[in-house]
């Protein structure tokens, strides 16, 4: 940590700030200039409120050299996390297909989908059950019965399954899910992410559309500082001035995050874009920067889709779209 | 609602679009152009699913001419929604002050505080004891003891109370609170939004980072649809590229949303602007934009706070502002 | 066009604007509801100022339907613009590589890049003599004379050469110059842009950090209203709260402009995420998206760069990111 | 200036390093820690190449901690600059209004504005002749007729003129123009910026919708370093998602600039905001913060005004505006 003091600080005042430091097991090294003078901090600086210090009179600005999260950053863990959920790897080098509707609307769908995916090339399978909407008029799911028609195609597909949850009222119905998603509207549900650090089931954590990096990361830190170390990156995009889409993906995310974090980072084009003729080429673009997996929203017949629709591949789009990841993951 | 076509539209497609709007009691008005062809639908097109008309194949474009909200809306409320608590009164052209700090810290800090608040000017209380924090390691707050503290200082100086709520367990504990705030982080936790609805409290809903005025007044339409109508927007500002302050306060959302809604609209800059400098001059800017009241962080002694030190205000600025807030109200 | 009417408009400003827009041959189509009435407009909207309608007392909102484009407008020009320099196609499927370094700091080394960069598989050189500076400080390029260097190269290497320019008085330099180039500084320099629109030059044109794809191709149209018809558009990120990199690069414009338009789009991403390190994952996204070509900075040596070190690309990386870019283009 | 090194620095760079920077007159103070390295650079910072270090292997990352700027620093001009033209003083505490219509449309109606600003209360007179505009097909000025229709408004009312400049073919026709105007467009048109940087006439720098608070800075040193100290700086609004409005005015942005600077700070709300009805409020909000100035839109018939109609106010409203903007101003 960097502290920049103001002109001629108070020497009282400096001699106070650097004691109190001190007492904290962190050494001082001051850097002193005609213009400014210099605080460099060493030792343990991650529990020090840099707020508290950026608070007194005579410092101008307080700059962190190492980043606020541990458990989530690659700096302690060198090597990468890899998930394995019924099989399916999630991490190191794969490409994990999730696909599936936005919601489950009927045994008969669910079903019907798990057996599109799966013939497509998928690995995991989604469907919406508890769904965050925006509006209180929108149709917001099956709840529990959406997800014993999800275990039914679960078991007759033998395919593992994924669901969103946000709340733990929730959670007795999930005993059957094998992989737990927050969304984008949750990420900063501190009360939820708690909750899910004391699972024992992977987390898919979804940027919100207004995290920075070290938002998305200590969001995921959350989870992990509660014992549950298998959380999943989601990049969804976030939002910018251009609304043609529903946010910006953002593909250089997943080098930047590949680089800070060890966890898997997936992507989430279809929410994103949400106009699918955009998918096939922003799917492509995403297993070229390196993703350890997309997740793809499908529906059998997505004009008449309950949730989710017009940005739902086909099946016929869903196959192409795995099969033109697949190839150039390959080539890479 | 305007349905733009695509050029040449099949048809049978067409006249399947036509009956299904018809069944749902929508006149459609069709108006061909040769480069295009436009449909404008007539009637309650509140619950017509826009999204699934965009995903059909003859369809270019959908745009919504009215507003997908109702209770918030001033179309349908001409008159000001004004709440009165314990005496005071937010909307219809008061300023109520709210102050108070990020968090109760200690009995003995919550009712310093308190006497000096409304020496100060202030006419409600905040304390956090359940705090949203975005770091797991940082100082979430005294909860229920905080809130006991709270609702002394409110026995003893007779003045209003407001703490942050995020979640169904913490409800117990909030009897003795009069108004209930939803963080910005909590803005769609929509089973947060929906408990709330059933509350018989007045709810302060403060603007998330990334919402739009639409998406704020959806978030506030899932409060009113569980039939609290006792809501108070905050505006706390946006996240946008300048990251000098911690978001960007939005002062035009005050006349726009009063333009919109019906609700009071307050402001809180503390939060916004990130430093304690900053906020008389952006204070005054917000009583000069019309507000209905403004939230201010306050602390005996912002340097030795436990959160949000940096930008809380000392007794004396606070005094200050409020005073400066009150001689421009009092001129426009 | 589509206008939108208060409630109960006033007959006589109604009949006012409806012969107002007759005059203009615009056939007026209104559409009478309960709430709201509606007028649809047909027939040559692009000439009639929105901006007016939408000031009317009567009037609620105006919506465009149709694009204020023409020229950059795929719907009037469904094929691919291919625009050929030097034997080098650029659009319509191929994909071409620009390399060179931000600025041309002698005539060895720009004689150095231009072997490296032809040997690495790059089609055009790029090298920077006038350049956009944030600062009044910086180095600005060597000029005419960094131009002559570059001459020397094309000539020496058969390669075309590509090079910025932003004012009318540096126009005589650039007779060997066969693309000129518009940095992201200047896309909304209309005296700029008027110029180019009157040279038999390619220009490349690069998204601003703060336009939208509107504002993109509306840059672009005025180029092409000048009767220059040889734009190559080039995505280049638009400024977020994410401040890691300097812009954002969004791949989703790929698909998004190649649909609305009939230009070629490239992508530049080394000025975007301003690290080289996240270059070459970016660059197989970008080609992955389907764009028609991409510039990427080069150095010899970039840890002694006088300009955009920290973003180019080393000699053999540049190598290994054209390769790697060509493999993804081939499995498409 | 503070250089993190990455852990285990290679020595023999770190020497070389070093060795560089003290030839540049720059002192190392390094602070050694187990995780990390720091180096302290004191002397003169500014003219070291940032980037250059940032690209060396042995670098993490470089922080600034003095600013890029030094003729527009508040640190080294302590005392507010005062702009006086034809007896307005802008800076310092005075509140100067600038008033007139987007576009000289004939010589009647600019004098008629003239009349009626002047009446209002406006203090300065704009008028726009070689306009800014995004489309090639808009009206862009009268030219050269439209600033003689100006300067007889000047000499008949007795009042300062202010017009925007684009380029410097236009500049023979400024002779009688008292204040030139830079847009928001060409903020970083740093030909433009040159040009004006030479100049004997005070200029209004207009914030690009992408500009941080230190590119608008820039932009000013760019003007600055060239001999012109006469920069006033326009807040005008930011690009973000919420697009109700053109840009998002950012009011902190007047007490932080004048934090950061000695220049003075105008505000901008009707190109901003757009649409009318919000411009009193705003104005009142801009006034608040401490702005040095204001500029406002007014047409005498805004419905029929050629350019800039629904963001234009009615003399009525001006009269009110400026007035309001007083009372508040008086009251601070």
């Amino acid at each position: 940590m960097i502290v920049i003091l103001k002109k001629n600080p108070d020497p009282d005042q400096l001699e106070g700030l650097v004691a109190w430091l001190e007492d904290q097991h962190i050494k001082v090294h001051p850097t002193v200039g005609a213009e400014q003078t210099i605080l460099g901090l060493v030792g343990d600086t991650a529990s020090v409120d840099q707020d508290l210090i950026a608070a007194l009179d005579i410092v101008d600005e307080v700059k962190r050299v190492q980043e606020p999260y541990k458990n989530v950053n690659r700096k302690f863990h060198p090597d990468n996390t890899v998930i394995e959920v019924g099989g399916v790897k999630i991490g190191g080098g794969s490409m994990a297909v999730i696909a599936g509707p936005g919601a489950v609307e009927s045994r008969e769908q669910i079903m019907t989908v798990a057996a599109e995916a799966k013939a497509a090339g998928a690995r995991l399978l989604y469907g919406g059950a508890f769904m965050s909407r925006s509006s209180p008029y929108a149709f917001r799911g099956l709840g529990e019965e959406g997800l014993q028609y999800l275990a039914e195609a679960k078991r007759t597909y033998d395919i593992p399954i994924v669901s969103e949850i946000s709340d733990d009222s929730q959670l007795p119905y999930f005993k059957d899910v094998d992989i737990l998603l927050v969304s984008a509207a949750n990420m900063q549900n501190y009360q939820l992410l708690s909750l899910l650090g004391k699972q024992e089931k992977p987390v898919i954590l979804t940027r919100s559309f207004s995290a920075t990096y070290e938002d998305f990361l200590m969001a995921a830190e959350y989870i992990m500082a509660g014992g549950n170390h298998a959380v999943i990156l989601s990049e969804s995009g976030i939002r910018t001035f251009e609304m043609y889409t529903r946010s910006m993906l953002d593909v250089t995310a997943i080098p930047v995050i590949k680089q800070l974090s060890h966890l898997p980072v997936i992507a989430d084009p279809c929410r994103s874009v949400k106009r699918a003729y955009l998918v096939p080429s922003v799917s492509r673009s995403i297993a070229a920067a390196g993703a350890d997996g997309i997740f793809l929203e499908t529906h059998p017949d997505p004009t008449h889709a309950k949730f989710d629709g017009p940005q739902s591949l086909s099946p016929e789009v869903l196959k192409e779209t795995i099969e033109a990841v697949r190839r150039i993951k390959a080539v890479l």
